[in-house]
């Protein structure tokens, strides 16, 4: 593409109390984030002693003046929405806050999931158009292969499909270079016959829209990568994106099982394991830095639970791309365009 | 379980032209399950000229008064529904209406899964009480696994998933001997909270149901085996059993790739592939003899297009089994009292 990104300083902001590993993970992320985003203010929010205390057991340093003091943190047992409402001080409501008054130009947070997304939605709110915020990820396969809705929404009605499939679009081109996305719907069959009522509808309702649809595919698709921009409501693919996250133990198990039936198959194993670990390398999810909450009026990005410091440090570069890319500004132009077509 | 199985003679008919390597990788099938079941008898149904060149070239035989002769053959392309109405002397037509009319015992086809499921609720019928009949079949896992409904049906509603639930739970306990099988409901999350509108309503009925239900599970828990019998609308037990079709196809592709890398690699790759076809057997869908179709009134299991003769011979000994354990039967009367409680 030869449109020029923006250069402008990025101010980001990370939860440094989410995650299974905070602040450790969090604040040692941030300070590698800031060495390779030199253009960019990372700014880390929390509880300020507990992070001043990590950077100097850890012999890092970062300025104090980029720390942001919350006294409350949202636990990954909270029910969301109370928690957004009884914990006014919390990193995850403040951070969303500091978005939706343009304090900051991006908010990341490795912590309680069904908080990011409920906070975002409600403090940071929808862009004008917007029906349903969705969530996306990049999905290992034989090609290149995003997923859109992994959860955000369930029970989606065909207008949000269509919309995931805008968004999705957007952010496979912008993010991953994919001129023009092929977008697939994910069904029971290829034939446009075939799948539940929303689908049905949905199908007929990308066809007259500007996206790139190659029609329905199958869940054998996702792995090929048929489609650039998977389609799906929030239960479905979500339901797939865990699925696919029980791969590789169930192959662990299955090789260890196998490694005990003999002493030459526990060394044949053992040899296995080195090359499945270099073959496997991009399914990875620390390598793809969280996963994007599109559809709402700012940079919201989730990161998983036991994120590791490479896996929020890329979350922070990935935040840097939706900026530079004005990922949020390019939703707001094709929904309204959307809407004009009605 | 100490109940007596049925030691009745059973009479299994096989459709001999369904399948990508019909009538070849029937009729072997057929003569290898004839010779493994002496006690039952199995029969072909398709054109007879072709079956017994089969028998001549290969060097089999197999008694001609067991094979019937029907002129036509539903292909694999063709519309279900138009077919059984237009193809009145097809080998599926034909082997349901048998069925129907107790000629015979049991139909199984490798054919046009559509055109199976069709004509066996139309021909056949379904059990009084069963709303839709479902299609389940067993799924690699670190323990032991079934999913219900793997796509014969969508836009289930809730009474449907139960009933589900029951015929699965009948089908893990008689045929895979797991005593009080647990079910789990596949949802976005495990709180009763959590879910879609149809998995929020279905998870109260089967608080209140008969079956052992463990609550709801999420994507990753069916490579756990957490759930003996996962119950889900057939949209999504379809992607998810099609997503998982393409694991390993994805997994020789990222092999090749890494075996590309170096010589090394190219060696290590070599070692790693015998292991893994050592470690996944058990993911072969050869041993588990195709996929039943529960809730109607008589014995329907359907195979893989692809089938070998090995997978034809596995689903008429499944055949064979699911007579013995009544499984009919024992369907019949759960929905009965299912009926009852209202």
């Amino acid at each position: 593409m030869p449109e020029t990104v923006s250069q402008k300083k990025c101010r980001i902001l990370l939860d440094a109390m989410g995650g299974d590993y905070a602040p450790l993970n969090c604040v040692v992320g941030a300070v590698q984030a800031q060495r390779s985003l030199p253009n960019s203010e990372i700014m880390m929010i929390g509880k300020k002693e507990e992070i001043l205390a990590v950077l100097q057991s850890e012999g890092l340093t970062f300025p104090e003046s980029q720390i942001i003091h919350a006294s409350e943190v949202i636990e990954m047992c909270d029910v969301p929405t109370q928690a957004i409402k009884n914990k006014k001080d919390s990193s995850i409501v403040v951070g969303c806050k500091m978005v939706k008054e343009r304090q900051v130009d991006a908010f990341v947070s490795a912590g309680n999931t069904g908080a990011m997304m409920a906070a975002s939605t409600l403090i940071i709110g929808r862009i004008k158009g917007v029906g349903r915020p969705t969530m996306g990820t990049f999905f290992p396969s034989q090609s290149f292969t995003t997923i859109f809705d992994v959860g955000a929404s369930v029970d989606s009605k065909p207008r949000h499909l269509v919309e995931y499939a805008l968004m999705g679009s957007i952010f496979a081109r912008e993010i991953y270079g994919i001129e023009n996305p092929k977008v697939g719907l994910l069904s029971v069959g290829e034939e446009e016959t075939k799948g539940n009522e929303v689908v049905l509808e949905t199908h007929a309702m990308l066809k007259k829209s500007n996206v790139n649809f190659i029609g329905n595919i199958e869940g054998r698709d996702i792995l090929k990568g048929t489609a650039h921009v998977v389609v799906c409501d929030g239960f479905v693919g979500n339901i797939v994106l865990k699925f696919g996250e029980g791969v590789l133990p169930l192959l662990k198990h299955l090789l260890k099982e196998f490694a005990e039936t003999s002493l030459w198959n526990k060394i044949r194993v053992g040899i296995s394991k080195g090359v499945l670990k270099g073959a496997l390398k991009s399914m990875d999810y620390q390598q793809h830095g969280g996963v994007p909450l599109l559809g709402v009026d700012g940079i919201s990005l989730i990161g998983h639970g036991s994120s590791t410091a490479l896996a929020i440090k890329n979350m922070i570069i990935r935040a840097d791309e939706m900026y530079r890319h004005d990922i949020v500004g390019k939703i707001r132009n094709s929904i309204n365009e959307l809407e004009k077509e009605g």
